[in-house]
């Protein structure tokens, strides 16, 4: 059968939530098997989120294997080509909640074992460890610059065709250094699908005891990503390019 | 001397269980060095378990170096090849339980030293957090269906012919991404292999203090991933080949 | 637009600063989400700090990606030719200071949460465990002389033409077990820049309840990863060129 | 200058011991940076430790960088060429202890600021978690065994020419997975060298509050390792070669 970089793109995210959101319904639920395992592990599990959402995102015919709105907004603005932004971005939300239905069903007897709503949000959404909206932008913000430098650091121009292989490996270890460095003020989200399309699954979801979504913080992580990426992109344009 | 693919499956599923069911007794087990060190260094340990898992196979003639039934079975689906079924499965059953009298044999003082016995069957078999077959099934099935779809992402065609030698430790990060996220319900099996003939030495090995070897829980981890496998291998054939 | 090698090291040592000291403040200030979550969460933080910053540093123009004074003054030395010396250098003290001036940023509501002024100034300087100046500059001068060594290991030369796209990654991989086997005593601040450039800053800034700046143990850092530096660049001379 | 195996075999496992060694300084000595940061940081630790002995040996003309006498006696087996035993062991011995000594150095406050004669002599030789010399035996026995047929596995012929830059890394990965797995009984010695020599300069050098450098327990990490390399040697030249 014919696959598409569309698919590959749903897929991939897809995955990408699943493993990310995954780890920190490991962490924050109650009576899970990592129950309270820590930073570390969230960061690590993150990190290899990123590196097999890309592996799988390639299996079904991704080209490029995004998997995140602010990486095809930095990289159009960075190649003045905007025509990958509607189809990607469609497949990256889409994807993403289905992502976080698969969370919802895989940690499935723990939502009723674990009382406190905000954990239960927490493996959905980001929020912030200190609620201020501006320090927080600018947390997202920075976070999601020093991704999209990260990423153009590892181009194949500097890996070489080589190495190309383990270029989704290098990608994981990016996002593992931003997570221990940069996450602990808003949890990095550095993408609007990563954190949008789950709080909408979490709004939606029949989950025991669900508490608020949080709509009035879900604009920082959109909005912080999105600026992050295009300056990051214009720096790619005029600098590294 | 002749090497051949069969001992090349045993050998490598003997290491891969004795250093991952090894973790596992290292962690739960009293008096040890890594005594209660918890879920990093059990994710940690499975990963690189089944790295050189894979590399040892491949020293003693191991063509695939599968290592679990699930693999071999999601990789007939998607080929249209069943001739390895018999051979290979066999051979993982039996390296398995060699694997799992190794783990008895090194941790030999600890198993007196350890009054808990759920402790000493989780050096074996796998249990689940919350006991609830269906939900544990999912869990089962959504995790091995991830093992396959990124098995599938690392493959030769993605990596490129000269990233093959750093595939099975691409592998390893793919069993630790879906340790750290997954594994939280119900322990990550994903290999009929890795769990029945480990259970089988647990129930046969003269294990002081020793409980119920939990038969009665011994089908999931041995269903769930089989069904994970053929959706896996299904969607491979489908949109990945 | 013309790229240099001046804006790669100064915008590799700002990437580098604000992923190390950044891993720093996660787990020593107050209310992060990494709060406490020790030594393995720093060292992974400034291992990968390190390779980001090379690989950012390469996308903009960096040739060498020193990104540390130590190791401009080390290859001078091996190699005879001190030309980048005063450009290198300079790029890095000031890249240094901007790393440690986004730290501050990325952090900014967690400094008045925190009431310890020692944990704040670990945010930017390193100190000693137990302070005892000629056993702290022998700590200093040790870790700088094996980060050369190593450095010296994963050269091309070792590592072959093909696998020159994982060497920053290895070189983050030689940060990590400097920090996790030699860090122990002083903080393994290993350069000059690292040290004295966020200290600095952290003089400057306006950081609510800030204590001293420390300069009294300044020098350490200073001379220690100096001298280790001209004594591991004449051991490469001598011995491994 | 010219560099000589001799010289390479000496300078990496002092390298390898310096970090292998002070990493557990770091872990268990008081008022260090990493004081009970546990056994995820011993275990990274010390497969790095090992990683960067390879690349520094490699450095200093080492051709086999085994640094380890278990290694040279199996490959010695395996190949039935046994003229490099006596100057590689040689060399590793003398780098152990001088590796050892620079632990000392490294450390140096904080010998005096650690009431436990325990605890500092674990910062030179390994001891036995439950003391049973036939089970501590067979453990060294078994671990050293898994290295021996890693080392195997991890090979060009499996590597591919091309990942032969990597290997050093994958070496490390080895030591990794059997310190997570099986190094909790004895603290995987594995080495005659990495045992032996440290515990002469635990004997020799002035450790205030020094306890028993317990000679009673140091035949089993030199007979164990030396017993599982040649068994190792033997399985790799009957079936793996």
């Amino acid at each position: 059968m014919h696959t598409s970089p569309f698919l590959g793109e749903l897929i991939g995210t897809m995955v990408l939530i699943l493993l990310g959101n995954g780890v920190v319904a490991n962490v924050v639920l109650k009576q899970t098997k990592g129950e309270s395992s820590g930073w570390i592990v969230i960061t690590t599990g993150w990190a290899f989120a990123v590196t097999m959402g890309v592996f799988v995102s390639k299996a079904f015919g991704g080209m490029d294997a995004h998997l995140n709105p602010a990486v095809t907004v930095a990289f159009a603005v960075a190649t003045n080509d905007f025509s990958h932004i509607v189809p990607y971005i469609t497949a990256q939300l889409i994807g993403a909640f289905l992502g976080a239905v698969l969370v919802w069903l895989q940690y499935l007897p723990h939502w009723a074992a674990t009382p406190d709503p905000g954990a239960k949000l927490a493996c959905f959404a980001t929020g912030p460890a200190i609620r201020n909206p501006l320090a927080n932008f600018l947390s997202e913000f920075l976070a999601t610059l020093v991704l999209i430098l990260g990423l153009s650091g590892i181009s194949s121009k500097n890996l070489g065709e080589l190495a190309i292989g383990v270029g989704p490996y290098l990608v994981g270890i990016l996002v593992w250094s931003i997570g221990l460095s940069l996450g602990g003020t808003t949890g990095y989200a550095m993408s609007p699908a990563r954190d949008f399309s789950p709080r909408l699954a979490h709004a939606l979801l029949p989950i025991p005891g669900r508490g608020s979504s949080d709509w009035g913080y879900a604009w920082v992580p959109i909005v912080g990503p999105l600026v992050g990426a295009i300056v990051g992109g214009l720096l790619i344009r005029l600098f590294a390019l």
